[in-house]
């Protein structure tokens, strides 16, 4: 047993995703390089701490006074951002130790993904590492990003702030779906491209997570599990506080042979990966954008008693709603009469009998929306809301609302009075038109699709973790 | 046989498509109705033929003149648009008879889809117009877009130009996806919601759009077929001319259940639908949105002649593109020996040993990618190109690309050269950033999508249709 495994890993990777100061070491003033980005973002995204750069060959980087080596810094470094070609980093791992790091993220690559040398190398810098009781992400990554202290190493310049945390094992693709997710809304506590995973893996960073205050979702893109058991018993203890959702990248016999020489790892088999989900209440997905839809809805709303449906909205959004919650394995249980009944009085003349899914039929009074979501929330045999737009007319004043609704008496307060989630699907962009019916939503934080699938495979993510969490509590 | 079968459906519907003159029949000031909207988004939009608003009670809409009845228009009106109370209808047809127009588009709802009455009464304006010997869209359309005459009926206010037509049965859910569609970039040709097609059809509108020199791939959503071996008959041989690409609404017992309040029509048996498209070629789609990823690399690409594809990219990309194309059935050779001494030569020294999907490895020379994509390019085994961003470094100039590349080296140039066609998977936005890659791959109409399995999707859609056409043509 090495020195580091008597430290908890917890306790490790705070010092690595909450660091009070830390040093860049091969910082650059060139963007177009890790170095310059590794020093850059972190300054520009306003990181809390102290950053010092480190550069033996300049004096001063975005016009900040660098040090030669983390040795010659006057202040004591928490995390060492490592971005030196590989043939330094033995010498600058070293340099770490004396200097009393408590982290590390090594971004400098040439390591086990290329071959039988880098390997020996990478076991030489590991060893040094956990020698002397410290843990290190990568080599290989990509650099991570935590809220808490606005730690930012990656390409994307401002990260909206949220509760998902993302542990990726590729580092482009990790990037691109974080700034992919940022586009689309949806806010991050933690990311980590965890590279070569020479000292700290996805179940370290599980383990991490699950403890984590500021994470209330996590999202793994997975080539290959190390420790499989260890994988599953701490998946399943974190499942059982806040839900997993992973893809993973090598299910095909292609896709596998591409992580071979992606991460230096055989992807394991697909059917083992797969029986490890069900084990640990893991959600698997199989589109790489895929988990981050759910896990916004998995962060911002409720959780469903079961899987029954209902859908408000017009005739084709309904049928395709209705297909893909029926496709996925949810239920649409028809209304009662009393329900039919109440449903004829809100819906326009011209609107066809009320059924589940419900459509609203365009011309109808636009504040009769809310009334029907409201009576269908009521309703103890749904157990969730799929509404088409924000069910409030076009264009129509904040004052009109407030004259006609209590707020109350909004879609945005069905979640929070019913305890029933409620996510939309929505044009991407709705700008400039002053529809205060889509600023309301977002306000309140009700998820907003842009097609119907995305929507119902929200829902679906929902009632799935929720479902599990209520076999996890029986067993 | 009534007088309107004995004229060809594709003379009418020029008539609908490609009017002179069009009168807007219950035109209004408003835009939150139809008949609002009917008028200004063909004035706004510079429909380029004579326009002319119809409305009894006032005397201008938009600063243009009204005439009392269609009867009053001192021109010949080849396309009436017609958005009047139901009450109205029949009476207004009557007048459109007098007046001798080619065709109707008839926007009012509350027909066939509200009940028997309704039924009754769309039962008597199809008589009058067929009796005439002409044909309407609807009644119950949201309207009709048509790029040749820059004839605008829809929510979006400047559709992009392309040659895309769809035909939608839902006209939000129809006129949702237009503007979907026209924010990724897609181009369109012609739309229509088709309504409840009480005398033109789905098999209509194909077999117009088949023989229509401005579009070369068409989407429908379907929830019910009339006419089902008319509907095969006509799409076959519009496929093999150009493809047919299909979402069917209704497909689970739902959302069947939904269709016949919907569109007044129940949707038949999934499984016989699926019998047609294959019989027909037809390719089906099962999320709304993904036809329309299909139609833009049909549109813009050459057709591969196998489904023999490499992939070329970063790591995660590379992994979960090859799974998405090997689950979709294409197929990635593995490279012959020499072309991987080839790729050695070209890939940076720490890049894996090359493999089909090739990873190209970060902080390479920039300007290897081109290469790389044009040697694969020349394999006989190679029959399309997925890539990963444009091969081009980021935020270079068009200077260095030039100096360093000739036009026919660069990747942009391979479906003209090779015949083979090249889809990318980019992120959403670079806009601001100076990246001439991607400003390269829009201007060349390298169809470019954001996540890896919508890249393989849109591959798949150009192999299969290609199949498709390849099996046809030795029948």
């Amino acid at each position: 047993m090495t020195k580091v495994m008597e430290r908890s890993v917890v306790k490790q990777l705070k010092h690595i995703f909450e660091p009070k100061s830390v040093a860049v070491i091969g910082a650059s003033g060139d963007l177009g390089k890790f170095g310059g980005r590794a020093f850059f973002l972190p300054l520009e995204t306003g990181y809390r701490g102290r950053l010092y750069p480190v550069n033996p060959t300049r004096s001063e980087v975005f016009g900040v006074k660098t040090y030669p080596s983390v040795l010659d810094i006057p202040d004591d470094i928490e995390l060492a951002i490592i971005a030196v070609p590989a043939p330094m980093v033995l010498n600058t791992m070293e340099e770490c130790i004396k200097k009393g790091v408590k982290g590390v993220v090594m971004i400098s690559a040439g390591f086990a993904e290329i071959g039988e040398e880098g390997k020996k190398l990478q076991d030489q810098v590991v060893k040094i590492a956990h020698d002397a009781g410290i843990r290190m992400v990568g080599p290989n990554s990509n650099g991570i990003y935590s809220s808490r202290v606005r730690l930012n190493l990656l390409y994307y310049r401002s990260p909206r702030l949220g509760s998902i945390s993302f542990i990726s094992q590729s580092g482009t693709l990790g990037g691109y779906l974080f700034e992919w997710a940022n586009s689309k809304g949806y806010g991050f506590s933690k990311f980590v491209s965890s590279g070569n995973q020479a000292s700290l893996n996805v179940s370290d960073y599980l383990e991490y997570l699950g403890q984590d205050p500021d994470t209330s979702v996590i999202v793994l893109y997975i080539e290959s599990v190390q420790e499989g058991h260890r994988f599953v018993e701490i998946a399943r203890s974190v499942v059982k506080k806040k839900p997993v959702i992973a893809f993973k990248g090598g299910r095909t016999a292609v896709g596998s042979r591409a992580t071979l020489s992606h991460t230096a790892s055989l992807a394991g088999s697909d059917e083992i990966f797969d029986a490890a989900c069900r084990q640990a209440g893991v959600i698997r997905c199989y589109e790489v954008t895929h988990p981050f839809d759910l896990a916004e809805a998995l962060a911002q709303q409720p959780l469903p008693k079961g899987k029954r449906v209902t859908i408000v909205g017009s005739g084709g959004q309904c049928v395709a709603t209705a297909d893909a919650c029926a496709s996925l394995g949810l239920e649409l249980p028809e209304f009662d009469a009393d329900t039919k009944r109440r449903l004829m009085e809100l819906l326009p003349p011209h609107a066809p009998v009320p059924t589940n899914p419900v459509d609203t039929a365009a011309g109808g009074d636009p504040m009769t929306g809310p009334l029907i979501v409201d009576l269908l929330a009521q309703l103890d045999y749904i157990d969730g809301i799929i509404t088409h737009g924000p069910m409030i007319g076009w264009g129509i004043t904040p004052e009109r609302i407030t004259s006609l609704l209590t707020e109350s008496e909004m879609v945005t307060s069905i979640p929070e009075k019913y305890g029933k989630p409620v996510v939309c699907t929505a044009a991407a962009r709705r700008q400039g038109r002053g529809d205060v019916g889509y600023d309301l939503y977002r306000h309140a934080r009700i998820p907003m699709y842009t097609t119907p699938e995305e929507s119902a495979r929200a829902m679906w993510g929902l009632m799935e973790y929720a479902e599990i969490r209520r076999k996890m509590d029986q067993s």
